[in-house]
């Protein structure tokens, strides 16, 4: 008799690795409750906002940590760019407005602390302006940075009331 | 007989003028959709999000000019700050987030154009970090200034996907 293997060499038996990586977009995001705004500079440059679903919003509004299971917080961004026509209005350059959707149009950071254990009970995602979900290669830099606030259960945004 | 006429000498009868002003703060308008955000420079200097109920976040999304009547829209500002807690992280000056609420915290448009006819249809209303209403001499520079884009039923703000 001979047994093959067919799982590679890594020593135990389970053939698939922890899920770390969201791969769909949540149903309904679009239509979620705000939790802040922001505009990030430099590379990035653009103005995002960061909505959360019930479970999330709650949890940022009663000021508790860690997140309950089920929360989700979306974080949308758009080009920052100047509002030509708002401009010629005020007679003067002093608006910014969303302008198209960049490769990382849009994130997710849901909590599931079983599924997504090796990255501190969040699983990670980015879609592109197709909505296409990014290469895992991207997402690997998610938990690293997030891990610099471990304290507030890894969530850089503060709820803006 | 004496007939004593108690109305101000304006030629007619009617002793209310035209309300163009909200002076209520509308209910639940903090977990409203979002609409749009925006960053406005120089002596504004704040970070801004648009917010709309559910008629106004309907009317934007099928592109409908004018609004429909109860269409409300609301406006969010906080003081531009940069991240001291984000930008350490990043080790970059990156990241700018809301501050605290500045005098013009809130304003809204109520769209009912019978009640505010004088003004376009709008009733306009601005309150400040306590909530207050706004002098009406604040308010009066809503409307002239509106009337620039009367082409999109007086609303600046487009819908951002």
């Amino acid at each position: 008799m001979i047994i093959v293997s067919i799982v590679p060499g890594t020593g135990h038996a389970d053939p698939q690795p922890s899920p770390i990586f969201v791969k769909e977009i949540p149903p309904g995001f679009r239509d979620w409750k705000l939790i802040s705004v922001a505009h990030e500079e430099g590379e990035l440059n653009d103005i995002r906002a960061i909505l959360g679903n019930d479970i999330a919003v709650k949890a940022f509004r009663e000021g508790k940590v860690p997140f309950p299971e089920g929360a989700i917080i979306a974080r949308i961004a758009w080009r920052y760019v100047p509002s030509d026509e708002n401009n010629k209005i005020f007679g003067r350059v002093q608006s910014f407005v969303p302008g198209e959707a960049p490769p990382w149009y849009l994130q997710f950071m849901v909590k599931d602390s079983k599924k997504y254990a090796a990255t501190g009970g969040w699983g990670y995602s980015q879609f592109d302006k197709d909505r296409k979900p990014g290469p895992d290669s991207d997402m690997n830099a998610c938990f690293p940075c997030h891990q610099a606030i471990k304290e507030r259960d890894f969530i850089f945004t503060r709820y803006t009331p």
